[in-house]
C-alpha cells in the first residue's frame, strides 16, 4: 500500500547496514507485537485497527451524527495526543483552512492546548452565539489547561443550553473507570468514550480519542480504520522486506553515522499538522536518555524558500523523509500567455502537479547531492485510507526505532518537569518546598 | 524597550565568553552598519525605519485603504520573504485564524507559495464569489510559483472585472525599474511598489513587500515602523550592553560549545507563523559553509506536550530563545468548581495569564535543569510598536550572528540547487543536458 524509496540512503552509510540491523530489529518487533519489551504495558494501539471495540465505534459514529446534526461549532478539548492526532487528520484529510471551508458539519475548534487567554477568548467568542457541543478528552481530567478549558466551556453551555440541555452537547472521552473526569461525566449523565489504559497519547488517534472529533467533522472513520488494519497486517510481518523495519533500520543506522535532525517533509499545506503529530510521535517516543533523532518539520515548496538554505548547506546534521501523496485530487491547468511576460510557457498545459512533482525530484536530488540522506515514502492518495496506513505505518515504525535506540518507547518522563515547577510556582497543596526553592532561584 | 535575559546562558559556557566576542562583534557591527561586510550591498534594511521612502509609505496606505474599501478578500502571492513577514506580523497582531475572525477588513489568502493545485483550487473557491484583490510580490517576476498563481489569479480578475477592471485591482510589488513584472505592470498600468535591490527577501518584511499586505489587514504600519525605529536607535550603539550583541554573543558562544539547535518558543498560538519568518531569517543567512544553528520553533504550552518530552532528555544539542509578551490583551478568570472536580481550585479567582507565567517561569527552569540554555526576550506587549521592535532586534541579531560565524549573512547560494533541478525536469529551454543527467540518475 505505500511505497517505501531508500534508494537515497545507502550512499550516506557503511556496507551491510540493512542486515546488521536484523538481530535488532527481530527483538523490536517481538517486543511491540508481543508487548514484551519496555513500556509493553502500553502496546494496546499494535492490534488496534483490527481489535477494536466495535459498540463504542458505533456510538462514536453515532454522536459524530448526532454533533452534525445539532452543531455549527465543535470545541475539542485536550493537550498533546489528546488534540494533534485529531487535528493533523482532519486538517490533511480536507484542508488546513476546514474551519473556512467546512460545508455541512461543524467548525472543529482546539481548546484547552495552552494557556493563551486571547486564544481562548477567540473560541468563546466564536461559538457563544451558535449552537455547539464539547469533547472534553482527558485520561484523568486534571491536567491544567484542558481542565481549566472545559471549566469555562461547561460553564457556557450550561449558561446557553441550562444544565439539563448542556448534558446531551458534552461528550467526555476519559479512563474506562476511574479518575475526575469520569466521575463528574457519571454522575452527570455524559456519554462517555474511552482511553484506552494500553494506549499513549501519542498512539491514540485509532480510539476515540481522535475519532470522535474526525467523525464530526466528516471524515470516513471506516475507511481510516481499514487502511490501518491493512498495514498493520503487512507490517506484522516480520522481515527486511518490511517497511517499517527498514525505516526504523535507515534512520537508526543514519543516527550511529551521527545524524541528529530528522525533518519530514509534505508538499501539501493541508499537511502541516500531521507533521505536527509526526513529532510528537518520533520526539516524545525516542528523545530521552540523551538520545534520538530532533524530529523537524516543513511545507515544501514553500519552505524551499525558508529552510531550503539551511537544508541545502548548513550543518549537515540532517536526514529528510519525504511523504508524498501519488495521486491528486484536483486539477490546475497552467494557462497560456500570448507574450510570455514570465517566460513560463514552458509549461503551458501542464498542470500544477506536474510541475509539484519534477519540483519534488529535484528537490530530492539536489538534498542528496548537498549531503542530506532522504527517504521517501509514497501514499496511494490524499484520502483515508491511506492516511490511515501513514499513521499504523509511523506508529509501528516509531516502536521498532525506539527499541532500536535502548528506550523506552511508550513513556514520557521528561514531560513531569515543567508540570512540577509550574504546580509548585502556582501554589498547588503539597508544592510549598519546592515552591520556595524555585522562587529563590528566580528571584537570584 | 524589549528585554533581553541571558540569565540561564552564563552557566552552560566558559568564563569570559562575553569579553572574548567583543572584537568580533565590533568588527561585524561595523559591517552590518557600514556594509562594509560580505554582502554589503543588501544592508539596505539596516536604516529603513527611519530612512523609508515617506511618498511611497502613502501610497501604500491608500492603496490598503482602498483594497479594504472595495474587496472582500487580498490574495497575496509571493514565495519565502515574499509572503512570511506579512503572514508573521498579521497574525501575530490578530490571530492565527484572522481568516475566520476579521471583521471589518479583507480576508487575506496566501497564494503561490508552493505547488499544491488543491491549496490553489481553495483559494479561487474561497475569493470567486467576492469582490478581491490581488497583490503580487516578486521582484523578478519569474520565480515559478507565483508567477504561476500570477496567471491564474490574473486571468479570475479579468474574467471577473474585465480587463480595465482588473487594473484597479492588481497591486504589483516588484524591481523599481527592471524584469517581467515591472514590465507587465508599466504597461498594464497597475499601481506598483518597490522590492529595494538593497533589501533581501528574509529582510524585506517593513518594505512594500509586507507593508502593503499588513497594513490591508488593518495592522498600524505607522506603529510598525515606530516601534522598529526605535529599536533601530538602540541597536546602532556598539558595546557589550547593547542587547543584539548579546544575543548574538550568546548563541555564537554556545554554537562554539557545540550546540546546534535553536528553538524558538512563544506562548501564543499567533505567534506561531512569527516563528516560521524568524527561521527563514535566521536559517538562511547562517546556514552555509557546513555552519549555523538549525531553526525550529514551538508553541507552548501545547508542545510541552509533544516537543517537550526530547526538549527534557533528548540529545543535548539545543538552546531555547523564549519570546515572551509582558502585557496580556485580553482576561480569562478562572471559574471556581464548588465540587473541586479536576482539583484546581487553588487557581479559582487567577487569571489565566497568571497561570501561563507560571508555566513559563517554571519550563525555563525545567529546560535550564535539563541541560538546555535559555535565552528570554521580553516584548512589551503584543502590539505593533513591540513587533516592529521584534523584527529589527532580529534582523540586527542576525546580521551580527552571521559574521560572528564568518558567512556572508545576506545570500542565498544553496536555493538555487533545486531551482536548477527543477528547472530542467521541467523541460526548461537551456536545460537539456541537465534534464538528461538528471532523469538517468532517477531511472537508475
Amino acid at each position: 500500500m505505500l511505497n517505501l524509496d531508500l534508494s537515497n540512503v545507502a550512499q550516506f552509510l557503511p556496507g551491510g547496514w540493512r542486515t546488521g540491523q536484523e538481530p535488532g530489529l527481530r527483538k523490536a518487533h517481538d517486543y511491540v507485537l508481543g508487548g514484551t519489551g519496555a513500556g509493553g504495558e502500553y502496546t494496546g494501539w499494535v492490534r488496534l485497527p483490527a481489535d477494536y471495540d466495535r459498540e463504542e465505534f458505533d456510538r462514536i459514529q453515532k454522536a459524530a451524527a448526532k454533533i452534525r446534526s445539532d452543531s455549527k461549532a465543535l470545541v475539542v478539548i485536550g493537550i498533546g495526543g489528546s488534540y494533534l492526532g485529531a487535528r493533523a487528520v482532519i486538517e490533511t484529510l480536507t484542508s488546513n483552512n476546514y474551519n473556512l471551508t467546512h460545508k455541512d458539519g461543524p467548525a472543529v475548534y482546539f481548546a484547552g492546548n495552552g494557556l493563551s487567554a486571547d486564544a481562548m477568548n477567540e473560541v468563546i467568542e466564536l461559538v457563544k452565539d451558535v449552537d455547539f457541543s464539547v469533547n472534553v478528552i482527558s485520561k484523568s481530567g486534571t491536567t491544567t489547561e484542558p481542565a481549566v478549558a472545559f471549566r469555562i466551556f461547561k460553564a457556557l453551555l450550561e449558561e446557553k443550553y441550562g444544565k439539563e440541555g448542556a448534558k446531551g452537547r458534552i461528550y467526555a472521552t476519559t479512563d474506562a473507570k476511574r479518575g475526575a473526569l469520569k466521575g463528574l461525566a457519571d454522575k452527570e449523565g455524559y456519554e462517555t468514550f474511552v482511553v484506552p489504559d494500553a494506549v499513549g497519547g501519542r498512539y491514540s488517534v485509532l480510539t476515540a480519542v481522535g475519532l470522535l472529533p474526525i467523525a464530526a467533522a466528516g471524515v470516513d472513520i471506516d475507511a481510516l480504520m481499514s487502511g490501518a488494519r491493512e498495514e498493520m497486517e503487512l507490517l506484522a510481518k516480520p522481515g527486511m522486506d518490511n517497511p517499517a523495519w527498514q525505516y526504523a533500520a535507515a534512520r537508526h543506522a543514519l543516527y550511529d553515522a551521527g545524524k541528529r535532525i530528522e525533518i519530514l517533509a509534505g508538499y501539501e499545506p493541508s499537511f502541516r499538522f500531521f507533521g505536527e503529530w509526526w513529532k510528537q510521535l518520533f520526539g516524545e517516543s525516542e528523545g530521552k536518555q540523551g538520545k534520538g533523532l530532533f524530529p523537524a518539520s516543513v511545507e515544501f515548496t514553500a519552505d524551499l524558500h525558508s529552510m531550503g538554505q539551511y537544508i541545502q548547506q548548513g550543518e549537515r546534521l540532517m536526514i529528510e523523509t519525504v511523504v508524498r501523496f501519488d495521486t491528486a485530487r484536483s486539477k490546475i491547468t497552467i494557462p497560456d500567455d500570448p507574450e510570455n511576460v514570465d517566460g513560463l510557457n514552458f509549461l503551458s498545459g501542464r498542470s500544477l502537479g506536474f510541475v509539484a512533482e519534477q519540483a519534488m525530484r529535484g528537490t530530492i536530488l539536489a538534498h542528496v547531492d548537498g549531503g542530506v540522506p532522504n527517504i521517501l515514502l509514497t501514499a496511494p492518495a490524499r484520502d483515508e485510507r491511506s492516511l490511515g496506513g501513514l499513521i499504523y505505518f509511523f506508529e509501528f515504525a516509531c516502536g521498532l526505532s525506539g527499541y532500536l535506540l535502548e528506550v523506552n518507547p511508550f513513556d514520557q518522563p521528561g514531560v513531569e518537569a515543567y508540570k512540577n515547577n509550574m504546580y509548585a510556582l502556582l501554589g498547588k497543596p503539597g508544592y510549598e518546598a519546592q515552591k520556595a526553592a524555585l522562587e529563590k532561584r528566580l528571584d537570584s
